[in-house]
């Protein structure tokens, strides 16, 4: 593992690391912010995975998530979006390909080789941390904005046990029935629709709900409402009697501005939720 | 004045604006955060002066400064910093040129027709927010990062009564002794050093102090240390018997991460001095 940059921060440590990836058949960067208590002792650890076109870097830098994470003491993982590199497949579209992995594990050619993302952000990079940094395997929250919020509620709840709590902003809530989603699941898994239903949390949600805390938060005046479709989640979680929280945030959109302004209350829910 | 976006963050609005400057001969685009008080009632303003290669943009996303403002009912200003377009002259180099205006008023050529930061922060860009947004002409504050430290301190001390406190990041502090001062003075202000001592925040400082709080933190680790020269200030802070805190942070370098991990406290240093 390749140390990128380590910046102090908030009294931890930001730093960005590239390893080589197994799974996905390239070199991958990733985000991770220690908060200074990881000196003395392992700690406890939220994932946010991010939205379509970003990196590793785009939370890192405009969340504003370090300050919170270091108040609690806990780390911030900040995975990549996709495979990368010039022998990795990819469309010219911004919602396809790299940048767009959409945490499936691809089963369709060209995309079968290296997107592989479900299996490289619940497998291979929990591996990859847990054995080179002081975390703590059994306290792990997740989060993430977008498509990140798709792939952390799929996670959370295909994983029961893994994940103390989970919480998304402006999550592609229903995939299976958006263009943010059907096109991606037609490439990557195929045109047989019955493969698309495990990564698509309002589906997820009607079927197994979550046993665990959850918090969703939506801007009203998010531009990308009709992709998103968070009616789909809403009715879910009230028909599964999922406990949790849904909130619709008046005037906000899906930019980082939206992220930032709720980020520290999303924390301090995680935080409570991994002390328990 | 155009509307660039507006975006809601805590509460208020991050928006980001063009309009045409008469004194730059170009025009400008800066961010405007409003916090929710503003829809009511003129708000107090603290300026924000950002860096080398810097837009208005980097501190807007980066430094996680709209939360603090929000909590204490603070705009924030985060203009250019340099004219900018085609017709404006420029250099290959990062530190001359567009992205480099060093918040002087240019008197040599290329420069002279279109470098006029000092008047454009000090003059233009004031009268067009006060007629356009609920702003506090009377309670202004002013910070900055590094090249912005520069200027902030030197508008502070140059416009006594101003501002009510004025704070820097790693300010390139002593520019007459330092490549990140001599290079661009020679190029914008000619050979003639005495022209120059307007511009330097350790020589405004052992002349003329600064009636109003103060306050200095520098990175330890910083990667520019011998360009910014912090050791020039503190002595003249100390020799002016200047009122104020300078704080070296330990392990922290230039980047942005140290400008979020104590945003916060510049904010609340410059509220309370709002306040008074």
């Amino acid at each position: 593992m390749e140390t990128i940059s380590e910046n102090a921060c908030f009294g931890g440590v930001q730093g960005v690391y590239r390893h080589a990836s197994a799974v996905l058949g390239c070199d991958m960067t990733f985000g991770l912010f220690l908060p200074a208590e990881a000196r003395r002792h392992p700690v406890p650890v939220l994932w946010y995975l991010s939205g379509l076109t970003c990196t590793h870097e785009n939370a890192m830098t405009k969340a504003g998530a370090q300050a919170h994470a270091a108040a609690h003491g806990l780390a911030l993982v900040f995975p990549d979006t996709s495979p990368r590199g010039d022998g990795v497949a990819d469309d010219d579209a911004f919602d396809l390909g790299q940048g767009a992995g959409f945490y499936v594990n691809a089963t369709r050619d060209p995309w079968a080789k290296n997107y592989r993302m479900w299996d490289y952000i619940t497998d291979e990079l929990p591996r990859v941390l847990m054995a080179g940094f002081a975390l703590e395997e059994d306290r792990q929250a997740i989060t993430g904005h977008s498509m990140g919020g798709h792939g952390a509620l799929s996670m959370a709840m295909q994983l029961p046990g893994r994940f103390a709590s989970v919480s998304a902003f402006a999550p592609i809530a229903n995939p299976t029935a958006s263009d943010w989603g059907r096109k991606q699941f037609t490439a990557y898994l195929g045109a047989d629709e019955g493969t698309w239903a495990a990564h698509d949390s309002s589906l997820l949600m009607l079927e197994h709900g979550f046993r665990g805390d959850l918090l969703i938060d939506q801007g009203a005046s998010d531009q990308f409402l009709d992709l998103l479709r968070p009616e789909a989640l809403a009715h879910a979680m009230a028909a599964r009697r999922q406990s949790g929280t849904f909130r619709m945030q008046a005037g906000y959109d899906h930019s980082y501005f939206f992220v930032s302004s709720f980020i520290g209350e999303h924390i301090a829910f995680h935080a409570k939720a991994l002390a328990k």
